[in-house]
């Protein structure tokens, strides 16, 4: 990681993706929340909030603009349609294209879901002394659709989408304990150990990000993703849906530290 | 108390109300979570969804059901429109009846929102040694409109509502300490002391529920109250809207130690 992309504030990350970089935001802006995109017609907005209400592990919500609204106070100055470095347009569920500007597909009734990420629970994993085996590996962090349903809300249903991190057995306890503090941010595991349990045939196979290698003695420890709601849209279909392409977040003004609860 | 009552479990409390007691149900099936409702039409459901969302202090959801339905997961096998005790049934933001029962105003349209209620930190606070001086007094917790506005969504806006509780001064801390472990029923206090601050000019005249003594050396400590969704009906004026009445609560299925956060 480039040192003076890790220092960037959350207002000069976006204007320079807004300016035109592309690059997965790992590591940038260190110390603030990332966050995972959804944004649909305000058709389909109430449905995907109560889908959210619903499945607050998966889907834990830190914002909801109003319908046509680009910017918000987490994302002061910004502009949600160009200040995420590489989206996702779905038409009827299907991904139809990633531009790095969402303006020619912007309509006044889109609503706006920002979705708090993980990101921001591995700093404090890492800071509590937990390994995070895909960065030490380099790769992006495995996830899986599981046999899992989510409550589904009116027309919104689709199956929870874990991400997994191996962690040593005798740390365990503070990976739970860690990330249960961060509930805006999928808090707790929603499983640990016993992949079939979830319906997950072959840990090596993740049906988004990388497979990662598990070392002895460590656990397989399974956290809702804010995958889910992208899931959720190939599976509802919409007639059109945007989300940030993976890895690539949108860079908010909230801190970290904003998500830790008492 | 009946001791009676305290030992009720929810259904059957609930079955005694779709019976026909009317009484408040403070004390009633101790240890279990008791709910404030709010329903309104389809057409305002997403601006009450996404105001509960913005404010969740104030509008902390324990659930919300598809339009129409009338029983969930929180009322197993019971029915919304007859196991509340009392209703209070809002026309154009306006209370115009208090019935035991809200069958005949039922439509297919209507949606439900299940809201957490102050009982269950009161609880945990009595645990702490923290004690309550409305419940020593005998009477209900007064309830304060301040001159916070929450955040609007749509056409839903509203003051904050606030309840408030004299804590003695050497345990505020563990006051806020408690409840702040319990996001969902409101969560940590919104203000110590100062209720000039709130826009409160006169502790003894609240606006709802009755003044209570402040002994000496307590300070007055202000929670967010579940009474905020109904002052947002009453300013935001959908067609039609119903809730429970002050103190008649929905007795659900859950644990107040569900809503323990670690």
């Amino acid at each position: 990681m480039d040192a003076d992309l890790a220092a960037l504030t959350p207002s000069e990350a976006r204007a320079r993706f807004r300016a035109g970089l592309v690059r997965p935001t790992s590591g940038i802006s260190a110390g603030w929340a990332q966050a995972n995109l959804i944004i649909v017609p305000r058709s389909h907005a109430f449905d995907l909030l109560l889908f959210a209400q619903r499945n607050p592990k998966p889907m834990p919500l830190l914002g909801v603009l109003d319908a046509g609204e680009t910017s918000s106070e987490l994302l002061s100055g910004g502009d949600i349609r160009t200040d995420v470095p590489k989206y996702v347009v779905y038409e009827d569920g299907v991904p139809v294209a990633e531009p790095t500007s969402i303006t020619e597909y912007w309509r006044d009734d889109l609503v706006t879901f920002i979705v708090g990420c993980s990101f921001t629970f591995e700093s404090a994993l890492t800071v509590g002394g937990v390994p995070i085996a895909h960065q030490g590996q380099g790769v992006n962090v495995p996830m899986y659709r599981t046999s899992v349903r989510c409550a589904p809300a009116g027309s919104v249903s689709g199956p929870l989408v874990v991400s997994m991190r191996p962690v040593p057995a005798a740390q365990v306890a503070d990976a739970v304990r860690i990330t249960s503090r961060y509930p805006a941010v999928h808090g707790a595991p929603v499983h640990v150990g016993a992949p079939d349990e979830l319906g997950i045939r072959d840990l090596d196979t993740p049906d988004f990000g990388d497979p990662v290698t598990i070392p002895e003695g460590h656990i397989p420890v399974f956290w809702a993703c804010g995958v889910t709601p992208q899931a959720a849209v190939m599976e509802s279909r919409p007639p059109l849906a945007i989300a940030h392409a993976p890895g690539h977040m949108l860079i908010t003004d909230a801190r970290d530290s904003d998500y830790l609860i008492p």
